[in-house]
């Protein structure tokens, strides 16, 4: 491992994934893509983090399904959200019967989470690995802001928290490989807006991608997609902008999960989605979909992360951000 | 891997560890084997959540400098604490330029870094590994059960969160190696006293340890020691009956590290001591100095975790636990 490069001697596939989420992503323009959705955000559960946890619980068994294993077949799952002790994956996971690890990355933990599930398997520590991860607005918007009852006003980079889940199965004989990944450093600019999540996780994203490169000696075009998490419409521009003063040009190939997943002229979500759940969602449906159809065969995902929580911001600090970067693709590399 | 259970091909050692406390561990009965402590456990900082990342700070520092290393030499950095966010690591270790990979098992963390750090080692991943844990008294008082200002009553099964950080660099060449581990499942056995979590954890301990007994036909007389994290005096009356109706006999030398740390009749600290930086501490401390000096040559150390949250309890939910293993030999094995 080289500044958190690693070329993997053993890539592993991703054998199959499921998403699952909720009403206002199911009418944004990936609706049919994703595979489970719930009409009320409830998954019929009585608390929105019990519906979190049926989430993460649908999807993970929809990825089995498909991948015709049991979990008893999965040799570890590498799972997190954003809830507090990431109740989401601990509650959401445990009838299955699989050995766990809590991970916790913020809203980059579905790229930490097949990062570090492609490093154990091609180390030979696991041959069948789950990665799994959620959000949910209602559970995040009372954890992390106000309670949703009492109204409050967003500003224009403000994100909305995406209701979703993915899963991903890895292991050996699947059509999308991960030959590369990069674990990121955590960066603090000193951003303080707890409504401007875009530009505190954007230089860390900066930071990741330009290891990668530098590592690789790739560029930009040998790339059909560079897609970021959730970034949303103010970090993204934040990134382009940054990584065009690094001579890195991603203007033309770059996408956002956090911009794809909403409709900016129909659905009112200002800077764009935002979530654990918004990356794992937009990469285990549309992305996998189109990496499997041949619309896309090389994919640079980068998670991005942003580390504070609801005391740290009232006690002052800024926000540090981490990014970590998986490759995606149907080439023989 | 079997049922969570891993014999690594190519074991890391421990090159170095540190250990940092508060005043109530410095004065209990392992006071003196530790490496740095604060008289009034505020490590010069001015909230208990700064004070709490200044001790991993710390932490990583001395064992940096102990392995005569720098930042840059560390290939990756494997960290959590109790906080909402594990804000205690992603703010503790942000100073460092280190790529950094979050993870959340409560209590049972220090374990799972070690676990998943020697199978990246083992796998040929990373060469030098950081594994980084605290929890502080005070915030998790807080964030968990009432502010200290409340002065709440203790009931005879609670634990006492220690104020305590320890850090570990894994690599080639040290004396204790990691040539085993089992990474646990979540279990949850339908405990709701938020007091009494070593009844809730208990149970996972016993699944865990009963996993590495059956998966290695070894018995517990191989061992000098079996050491779980934080089940206090409650939690290990509990595992070693359970475990006895498994005939399993782990009485004359199972030992806690939550029952090590205090003295139970000069500190009143009820059922022991718990938090993430409970086994931390007493396992970069003691336990290796122990095996250093030739008085313990092989022991089981088993993390125990409880993976609630505050909101869970109050929605009357059960708390989920798990445990992972690690074998810390200096044994040719």
């Amino acid at each position: 491992m080289t500044n958190g490069y690693i070329r993997l001697k053993n890539p592993p596939s991703i054998l199959s994934s499921y998403s699952c989420v909720g009403s206002e992503e199911k009418k944004g323009p990936l609706g049919d893509r994703f595979d489970y959705y719930s009409d009320d955000n409830r998954f019929n559960k009585d608390t929105w983090e019990k519906s979190e946890s049926e989430m993460q619980k649908i999807a993970l068994f929809g990825a089995m399904q498909r991948a015709k294993i049991n979990d008893t077949e999965i040799d570890i799952l590498l799972a997190g959200d954003l809830l507090n002790q990431c109740v989401g994956s601990s509650f959401g996971l445990l009838s299955y019967d699989i050995p766990y690890v809590g991970l916790y990355g913020a809203c980059s933990t579905c790229a930490l989470g097949l990062a570090l599930g492609s490093a154990l398997y091609s180390g030979g520590i696991a041959e069948k690995i789950g990665a799994v991860t959620s959000s949910h607005y209602c559970s995040s918007e009372r954890q992390f802001r106000f309670p949703l009852e009492y109204g409050g006003q967003r500003t224009p980079t403000s994100q909305w928290t995406v209701t979703g889940s993915g899963a991903f199965i890895l292991g050996d004989g699947g059509n999308v490989k991960i030959p590369e990944c990069v674990f990121g450093k955590s960066l603090d600019m000193g951003i303080k807006d707890i409504n401007n999540m875009g530009a505190a996780m954007a230089p860390s994203a900066v930071q990741t991608i330009k290891s990668y490169f530098t590592e690789t000696q790739h560029s930009p075009a040998d790339f059909d997609m560079i897609i970021t998490g959730d970034l949303g419409y103010e970090g993204s521009d934040i990134l382009k902008d940054l990584l065009l003063k690094e001579n890195i040009d991603i203007r033309s190939n770059h996408r956002d999960c956090g911009i794809l997943i909403y409709d900016r002229d129909t659905q009112d979500k200002h800077s764009g989605g935002s979530g654990c759940g918004c990356s794992a969602a937009v990469i285990s449906s549309h992305i996998l979909k189109e990496l499997n159809s041949g619309n896309l065969r090389d994919v640079l995902f980068i998670g991005t992360g942003a580390l504070m929580n609801a005391l740290t911001m009232c006690q002052g600090n800024s926000i540090p951000a981490i990014s970590h970067l998986v490759r995606l693709t149907v080439k023989e590399v």
